[in-house]
């Protein structure tokens, strides 16, 4: 293998497209310090290039993510510095995932456990194939899962969060779906072709528009309703008086295709 | 036609059930200026009706409500003035759907776009008929359905709600069903019936107890728990004091049918 | 019947699993102040109890819980004191449900209606029977359920809460599976295994871990995204410098039993 296959992710960006590959098989994909700086930098640089505006976040090999390295956590635990500085990190990378001006969609295909269900649940959209399963095991080597269950507890509803929780056990990609935590359960054959298909539908919006609207969604839900209506009547009333908006509507009403100035 | 038939908003009400119609089918039912101030002005006269427990919103034509009107925004691209008057509008009757001191259920027939897809969100119940369609497709246009999703994302999971606003593509009444979005999907023939008996149950309560209960539940989503406990343990005792609380449980034990003061 | 079995709640604990059972068959289960305290004290020697590590919530007879005791509330109808003191109790009992330091699986037979349906809802985890039904009939007698819907709406969807609310029915098992109250239905003869091997599952992890665990769980819910990144952060780095978690690690990597110091 060369050097650069080594490195914990790899970024691939095609037609509006960036594709983002947890890369170290070998490792579970698990969630070290160095996969976890990996990423970061990664998340840190596609929100910043204008060529991207859609996320696809992929793995190597058969297992999406296995959680934090437990081997790295071992070597280090009489450190509590360490120990706070990496779920801080792992935070951080989830909220970055949150935060990213532009959509991820999960490709999801093998096993999402621990930190590994939290990245799926933390990205705006999740497909996966059948055969994949998720589970926040936490509780069974006397760690509970209480960073992941931020992400979890705010895609499905408490009891399915505290089954899932509480009982360590695995849930298949169909229950996956049925709770909310996966948008769409596909056959692997169709695995890339249903993720990228969504990823260029999206591909395909203004990016400025993706920015402003996912921005806005996670904001206003923290809001009260009186609050969220106040701030998201200003978002799009700002919106309106930006080109896309104005050129999008025009093309509505004209029927032809828009021609975005954000591409 | 007549003038009357004319105007944006039909209100007509009977056993106690107003029905509100969105009546501009020529126009898809959109949420101009004019038909939001005929909802707002519609909204406020049926909040201080005592003859009128229960509403059902509803269309008239073959739309639900495309949502706002392109062009009437096209043509005031220049007056940020008046985008944001609209939007403050069309947030404004939403909220008064929501702060309105009796039940409202969504009667969908047909397609239910953007702020028309906020509408149903917005309503207590939603009973669509089968080959009705949501969508809140303003990503499409370069304008982002933030004021919508306020409504959307406060009824639907996160990942299912995104893939509505990122995607901007149609879903069909049974997947409305399947996320939360509407309570019922039945075939367009059982439509009315289904949608007044539901509303026949609900009249057949007292007033009073319904308008304490809605806002209530309204009230206390937006607390903490022990919050929550304490204002809702403070409004049962309180009711608890009224007369048809008194009256129904006496009701109740003596097996006969309740008299209510408030009806 | 002996003076024991006369008392409003039985507890057993056997093997880490502690059975608390509403035992006033006759009156169906109902809430009455003396079944709050007797719940109310059950549940903090239960928390107090070293020996103890998961909670079945379970019923005599046919009925679950019918909510409050009508009866009893009648005749304090000029006493507002009452009332309000019978409703606060009920809301502290809901919370120590929710706050004690151990997980607690309600395990539903017959009907559950009213603050018995709250009961079903605050619990962490719930499987229930075929043949068993949920309501918030309150509106039916003039007493909005309002308390009920501070567990109900949070655990499951706005317009599904709305419905069982405003129209007062009876809605199904498998319909309470659908929405989110109950994890799973089983046939009546398989209610105790099912339930029971659940309880084992969660019995065998460390008592330690579930406390940490299910504490975080209902507090980083209340909390902005932000926040609840924080306050996990430190508590995994804080639980990972505990016995349990180092143990639990060593004996996943070593491929041995965990041996837990807080059972």
């Amino acid at each position: 293998m060369s050097a650069a296959q080594e490195r914990p992710v790899r970024v691939r960006t095609e037609n509006g497209i960036t594709t983002l590959t947890l890369n170290q098989p070998e490792r579970r994909n698990s969630l070290s310090m160095a996969m976890l700086e990996g990423l970061s930098s990664a998340l840190e640089k596609i929100a910043r290039d204008d060529s991207s505006r859609v996320v696809v976040l992929a793995s190597a090999g058969h297992v999406f993510c296995a959680g934090h390295d437990l081997r790295e956590m071992r070597d280090k635990f009489d450190s509590h510095e360490f120990q706070l500085a990496l779920f801080q990190q792992c935070s951080k990378v989830m909220q970055q995932v949150v935060n990213l001006p532009k959509p991820v969609i999960a490709r999801v295909a093998g096993v999402a456990t621990a930190a590994g269900c939290q990245l799926v649940a933390s990205c705006d959209l999740a497909v996966a194939e059948r055969g994949s399963r998720f589970a926040t095991p936490g509780v069974n080597i006397g760690l509970f899962c209480s960073t992941p269950m931020v992400a979890l507890s705010r895609n499905v509803s408490r009891k399915h969060a505290m089954e899932m929780l509480l009982t360590g056990e695995m849930i298949d990609a169909d229950t996956a779906e049925h709770i909310g935590l996966v948008n769409r359960v596909v056959e692997p054959e169709a695995l890339d072709e249903t993720v990228y298909n969504m990823a260029a539908t999206i591909a395909g919006k203004s990016g400025h528009t993706l920015k402003i609207g996912k921005e806005a969604f996670y904001r206003q839900l923290e809001m009260p309703l009186a609050d969220a209506y106040d701030y998201t009547a200003r978002v799009m009333a700002t919106t309106m008086t930006a080109e896309d908006a104005q050129e999008g509507i025009s093309a509505f009403l004209d029927k032809r295709d828009p021609n975005w100035q954000h591409k």
